[in-house]
Order: structure tokens, then C-alpha cells, then sequence
């Protein structure tokens, strides 16, 4: 017998969360990656600029990563507005410019895109609508294959832009053993999804929640912001978004006891230094919830959400960030929220 | 008869943020900007990148507007753990690499200022104290001259951060109209702060706040940012910035009867966005402190802060942060809060 207002597992949301395997699967057989990759290699650029809102601004901080550590590039994440707002032209000399949005639709993000094609750059557009402006403007379009989002929170069309990035990576450095690794995607989601029930049945903790902060680092400061987004749109919880650096650098002054913190924590470079800070706010008396395939992180949490084995890091956004959708969407379900269709927001936002 | 816990005027830290005048008129003496700025035009970038960290990364937000709406020049904000963690070395062709620190003590951000200058790119470090490794590893150095800072909370080190920024870009466009402005910032801010004693004498009301939401754009995006790390670190309140455009992508959702937003809202190009954002959350019960000069934006508040005239809007956020900042200050006295060491922080921050 369920407590709970609504069961989230009834919820399109959890449809589209659920379809998240099957989708990432279909997708990787794109014959995309390694056209683009190829005109990519040709035109050679030394700077890569990613123009996106919301959601897909989340998947480029996760770009800036990638080609940083792969490609040894430097990546701007756009000023829309310079363009839109202040009507300046921005020169995009040796750049790839990517516009990243759902639905392709975005005035200030297509400004961007069509001022750099028009000034010769090689331009991409990863859109869920390949029929849209962007995808049309764009000198490439690399669709997300997402079927339609019916959720105003989006949940398949983040994690299908990360794995266009992922795979466009792949196929660009040209790494057979990235590109192979790619297809582990599908069966690590599903089975970080087996948690799923587990995740719900603890949701109501978090009912009086109002607020908490995520915190990761390197690949996973994306999946940081986009759980926080999640939760802000679902619960509309004040959650804050900090890499373990940033934090230690003035808001670990909020942490005092019982404040919660969800921590990202998988496997690879940078865990030492996220379980260090775990060992630290747990000290302080934070409440803890930690994603995480290791041992030595999870027994510190509170409520400890188990990642498969086997991810390499760089992949580890992709997976990483299902759990935390399920939870947003869990306690969304636990205050009695509603979880299609979040008050004040429409799927398609027209900014300039 | 005052029924606050302490008299906030009586602190170091309304000290600094009284200092800000003076030492901003000292500091626009300097001869270095002219003197690198001709560095730099000579060098003739054609991308920009910044790290920083905490304060000094919103410094680096308002470069992005200065430097794209100036210059044409796109600006990434380095992710310094690509170089520090991940051990990757990024290729900065044709780049303007920028260190800001206050302590200029911070590994990473070093790390990556000295992997510029080793790959023969042009450097600057922007720091308070030039003799530090900052100071020395940067091929120029700009000194903030703001004297020994005392309060954990940044205030004099991040107007001068900006100071430098605006005064670099005055002198590398080489426009005498730009140059000579710069020298209204003083008054500017003796203005701004003429309210401080009627911000103070409002800041009871906020004596339960523990969440609100900062709104700006365009150039003073950075502003929210900064405004809101203050209220971070002195009054251990959530404070979530986020531009105009962003949220309506989302956190939109947050805002409900009496939930609190500080919008700033001076004159320029962003001025009817910000109207209009104003009058649509008002519409949805938001409890409204606007910062502002123009009557239209400062009749919709409960709290109105009063922006002197005449400021240009590049200039902006150099002027509107200060009353931020003394709002801060005032509503963590309201609160019985310590104003000059918050808990948890230490005044240098080392990260890797």
C-alpha cells in the first residue's frame, strides 16, 4: 500500500525516462557520427563555441569536457544575447560552432548558428527536430532520435544530446575503443533503472525538502545542473548546482546539519577528491544522498543509489544523471506535484 | 534604538565595501592598462580564455559581455580540472589567456595561466597581491590595488576585478569616450552608497528568508552571480542567479506567492526584458527587491534600491553590485550573523 499522491511509475515522465536504453541504442546506429566526424577532421578547428538554454546549455558544460580532455580544445559556451540582445557580431576564426537545442526552434540560439555560417564556420545542430530552423541553418545536423517529448521536464533528449557528444567525440579522434565503448550505454542505464522502485520507495524523505545541493565535478559538473534543473522543475526545490571546487570556495558555508546534499560520485579521476569532500560535509552533519558504483561512497549515504560497474568516466554522465531524473521525479510524486506538466513552464521556450 | 543583533556599519566588511570609491579612483591611475593593452593589440587575439574561481569567476562573466560586445572576440571560461585532475594540456592558438585570483595563489587556476605561457600564448594575471605566483607566472600583470582584504567575503576585490576588466577594454578598443567614462565610477558608488543606511533599515524583513532568486542579463548577468555568492556566504541563504532568458527555461516553476527575487534591472538594451520578466513574476505574487535607476522597474518593488543616473551600461554591474553587497551584508546582521568570517570558509581557497 503506497502512501504516495500519484504513483510516478504511471507518469508519461517515467515513460520517457524508462525509453531512455532503447532510444540511446537506436541512436548509436547513426551513420551521422562518422560523416560529421570526418568534415570535423577536414575543416580542422582550434575552438569549439556551443550555443544552447536550459537543458542543452547542461550538455555543452558536459562538451566543454569532452573536447577539452580528447581533443586538447578550448570550448566557449555562447553569450546568446550579445548577438540577440546587444546586436553584436562575434568573429568565429578556426571555430566549430554547435547549436544544441531540443527543439530547434530557439531565435537567440539560431542567431548564433546562422551568423557563424554566414561567416564560413563549420557549424553543427543537434536537435530532436532535424526539420526545424536549427537543423536546416546548420552547415550539419545530427538529430537526437528522441521521439516526441511529451514531458515539459526532459529527461530522453538530455541524455541523447550527451551521447551525440559522446559519439561525435568518438568518431572525431577517431578511437576505435571509444566508439566501441559507446555501445555499453544502453545496458548501463537499464540497469542503474533497476533501482528505480528502491529510489521511489524512499522518496517521501524528501518531502519537506526545500532545498539541497548537488555537487560534482569534471564530466559530472554537467550532470550536476542537470539533477538541480530537474528537481527546480519537478519539485520546485531551491537546488544548487557547485563543483566540489567551486563549492569549497564559499557556499560550503550553507552546509550546517541536516542540510541535503546529493552527491555524484562514479568511478574515475576525480572520486578521490569527491569522496574527500563527502567525508567533510558528512561532518558537518549533511544529509547525504549519493550516486555512486562505489563502495567506499555509498556506506557514507544516507540514501546511497547504486551505479552499475564498468562505466568509463567519460560515459559516466549518461548514466549517472537516469537515477537522478527518477529521484527528482520521486519526489516530485511524494509532495503531490504534478509531473507532466510543471506549473509555469511550456515545453518550448522562445527567448531572444 | 535598533533592534538588529549587530550595527553592520560597524564592520570590516562594510569598511571594504565603503573603501570601493577611493580605491577605484586610485586604481584607474594606473599607467599597465595602456601599457597592455597595447601588449594585446599588438599580439591581436582572436579568442580569449579566463580561469578563475568563486568571486573572480564572475569577474570573468562580465569580461564575456565586454569582450564579445567590444571586441567580437568569443571568451571560454576554462574549466581549469582538465588541466589540474585530468592531466590534459589544452592548445590556446591565437589566445588571450586570463588568470583572476585575488590571492593569486589558486594551483589551478596557475596551472593553466602557466600551460599558456609555456605554449608561447599571451598572459595576464589579474591579482591583488602581484608578488604572487600569479603575478609572476603571467606574462603582464594588473594589480588590483584594493589593500589587504579582511572579510572572508569578497567585496573592493571583486569591483576591482571588474575595474580592470572595463579599463583594459576602454584602452585595447582605444576609445577616449569609454576611457574617460571610466572615471564617473567613484561618484557612481558614493551614490549607490548614500542608501546603505535605508537598504540596512529594511533588512529585518528578510530575517527568515532562506531562498531566493537572483535575475539579470546581458552585462549584468555576472552581477546576480556575485550578488547571490554573497548572500551564499554571509546569510547561508540559497540564492540561485540566473538570466532572464534561462529562467523561463525552467526555474520559472520555483517562483509562487511571496517567494522572494532581487532583480537588477539599470538601464541599456536588457532594460524591457527585465521589465517585462519584473512584471510577469509580480503577476505571480513574487516578493520584488529591484535594483534600478528608472521609476518604471523601481514602482513595482517592495523594495526599491535606487541606482544613481547616468551610469553607462558597460559600466553597470560595477556600480549595481555594491548595494547588493550591502544588502548582504545587512540582511546576515538581521540574521545575528558573523559579517567578517562566515563559517566554514577560509579567506584562500586552494584547489586543484
Amino acid at each position: 500500500m503506497s502512501s504516495l499522491s500519484s504513483d510516478p511509475a504511471q507518469s508519461i515522465l517515467a515513460a520517457e525516462i524508462q525509453q531512455q536504453p532503447d532510444i540511446i541504442a537506436n541512436l548509436l546506429r547513426s551513420p551521422h557520427f562518422s560523416q560529421v566526424a570526418q568534415a570535423v577532421r577536414e575543416a580542422n578547428p582550434q575552438h569549439v563555441v556551443i550555443a544552447a538554454r536550459g537543458t542543452s546549455d547542461n550538455a555543452a558544460r558536459y562538451a566543454q569536457y569532452l573536447f577539452g580532455i580528447h581533443l586538447g580544445l578550448p570550448v566557449a559556451l555562447a553569450a546568446p544575447s550579445i548577438t540577440s540582445m546587444y546586436g553584436k557580431t562575434i568573429r568565429y576564426r578556426d571555430t566549430l560552432v554547435i547549436g544544441i537545442s531540443q527543439s530547434g526552434s530557439g531565435t537567440d540560439v539560431n542567431q548564433v548558428i546562422s551568423e557563424a555560417a554566414e561567416q564560413g564556420a563549420l557549424t553543427i545542430g543537434i536537435t530532436n527536430n532535424p526539420d526545424s530552423a536549427l537543423g536546416k541553418i546548420a552547415g550539419h545536423c545530427l538529430p537526437l532520435g528522441a521521439g516526441p517529448e511529451k514531458s515539459v521536464a526532459a529527461t530522453k533528449t538530455y541524455t541523447t544530446e550527451l551521447t551525440v557528444l559522446a559519439a561525435l567525440t568518438a568518431h572525431w579522434v577517431n578511437n576505435e575503443q571509444m566508439i566501441t565503448a559507446l555501445d555499453g550505454l544502453p545496458g548501463w542505464i537499464s540497469t542503474a533503472l533497476t533501482h528505480a522502485a528502491a529510489i521511489t520507495s524512499r522518496a517521501e524523505r524528501f518531502r519537506f525538502m526545500t532545498r539541497c545541493v548537488l555537487l560534482g565535478r569534471g564530466y559530472n559538473y554537467a550532470t550536476t545542473f542537470e539533477i538541480a534543473l530537474k528537481l527546480k522543475e519537478l519539485t520546485y526545490s531551491m537546488a544548487e548546482p557547485y563543483s566540489s571546487a567551486d563549492f569549497r570556495h564559499g557556499p560550503k558555508a550553507l552546509i550546517e546539519t541536516d542540510f541535503p546534499a546529493i552527491v555524484l560520485a562514479p568511478s574515475g579521476v576525480v572520486f578521490d577528491d569527491m569522496l574527500s569532500l563527502i567525508t567533510e560535509i558528512k561532518g558537518r552533519g549533511a544529509d547525504l544522498t549519493i550516486i555512486s558504483d562505489q563502495d567506499a561512497a555509498l556506506e557514507l549515504a544516507t540514501l546511497p543509489i547504486r551505479l552499475p560497474d564498468g562505466v568509463p568516466e567519460w560515459l559516466s554522465p549518461i548514466v549517472t544523471v537516469v537515477p537522478g531524473q527518477w529521484l527528482a521525479m520521486s519526489i516530485a510524486a511524494a509532495k503531490g506535484l504534478s509531473l507532466d506538466a510543471p506549473r509555469g513552464l511550456t515545453k518550448v521556450t522562445i527567448t531572444r
